[in-house]
């Protein structure tokens, strides 16, 4: 995580940062429309690391409001730096499609009410391959659920991931609980990056290594 | 294919194996419970190629019927010199529960009667990986939807391949059919090959060389 910082200090940072970080987002549960102030789509990444795609996402979709999520908050921290100096490179001056959450996503119906989100990103989550964790991977059915609550009919959930097995264990999960695929991939950049294609940092970091990236998408018809 | 042989001798062999080899499939639509004498489930395997997985599959399990396809006649014949081999070695001297069939899979309707069969085995189907001959893999549309009219309700296809190509296309078709999918393994024999476990000429092949061998079934609900 690169030079040592004191917790307070990053604590102080997200406190400062209110124009992007939500630190107490319970609060907004229903109300994310009058947060972002307008009725546009909102897509929400679980597990959005040091946010390079969820930044990069608002900066392209002007028109969608994005809310990046984690559990961490050094990694919040690094996530509102990134949305900082990526709007500063390109001389954006508002940041008002993006927010930044600190918080489990376990809790996520405590954030968002029932059908308030349009999309969830599950970009390279955590594979958590013992057996005895499997509850904790994003697409376990018990998670799937709580999606399917705070997701609109119609809704998406999009999962990009270099793990076989969290692959495999997502594709058993979908078909589990009938949700309907779409656009399967084994091997995303096999024929080349697909066009208008946002990397997440762990993305880039397993395309240059030759890994494969399997995709799928789901659509929810409530 | 081993020692050359004269097609009129392959003919010839074939006619004379009246007991497991079946020249004129379409006669018996709609009444292959009467060919095997009882009501028992019909698994039917297309693209049975030499036969291993299907003789293999009626020996141990003589409660199932079994239909082994091919558009061979030189493969149908080394398919039956299969059964009638393996059942020498294991001293069985009827062949009740498995006929071998020559026809092409794009006629399976006239081969069977609507919700004549319980199961459908695809083993290591011909990938067709140009885009051109996609129509051509036989877990198209096209194909999928002829298998629905022939399986009954709560019957099942049973995919095995090494292709990763086929395997991700034939996802992809189950889920825009929306057929229910279940079992899903990129890595079949990765913790060990499963209990009961019948293989297939090319898994035997690819899985000594360390490929991995992808697996779906599909559950239709009528
Ligand atoms: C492997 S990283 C992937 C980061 C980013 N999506 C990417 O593709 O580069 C997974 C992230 O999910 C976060 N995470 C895992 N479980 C979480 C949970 N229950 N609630 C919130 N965040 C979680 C981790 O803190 C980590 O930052
Ligand atoms: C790659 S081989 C696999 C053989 C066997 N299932 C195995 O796993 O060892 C595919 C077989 O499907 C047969 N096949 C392909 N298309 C067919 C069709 N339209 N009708 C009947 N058989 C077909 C081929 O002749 C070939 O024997």
């Amino acid at each position: 995580m690169g030079r040592l910082r004191r917790r307070s200090d990053t604590i102080e940072f997200l406190e400062n940062a209110k124009d992007v970080v939500e630190l107490k987002p319970q609060a907004n549960k229903g109300k994310w429309k009058d947060i972002f102030g307008n009725d546009n789509p909102i897509h929400v990444e679980l597990g959005m690391g040091k946010g390079k795609f969820i930044s990069e996402m608002s900066l392209k979709y002007p028109e969608f409001n994005f809310i990046g999520i984690d559990l961490y908050d050094e990694l919040v921290r690094k996530a509102s730096e990134k949305a900082y100096d990526l709007r500063e490179e390109q001389g954006v001056s508002n940041i008002d499609n993006l927010r930044l959450v600190l918080m489990n996503i376990e809790k996520i119906e405590e954030v968002f009410e029932k059908n308030e989100i349009d999309q969830i990103y599950l970009n390279f989550s955590d594979p958590w391959p013992k057996k005895r964790h499997a509850s904790r991977r994003l697409t376990h059915t018990n998670f799937l659920n709580k999606y399917q609550y705070v997701l609109k009919d119609k809704g998406e959930i999009h999962l990009k991931t270099d793990s076989v097995s969290l692959f495999e264990f997502s594709l058993n999960s979908f078909a589990d609980l009938d949700l309907k695929m779409k656009n399967i991939k084994l091997d995303l950049h096999k024929e080349g990056t697909p066009e208008n294609h946002v990397f997440t940092e762990y993305e880039e970091k397993f395309v240059e290594q030759g890994m494969r990236i399997h995709r799928c998408e789901v659509i929810l018809l409530k």
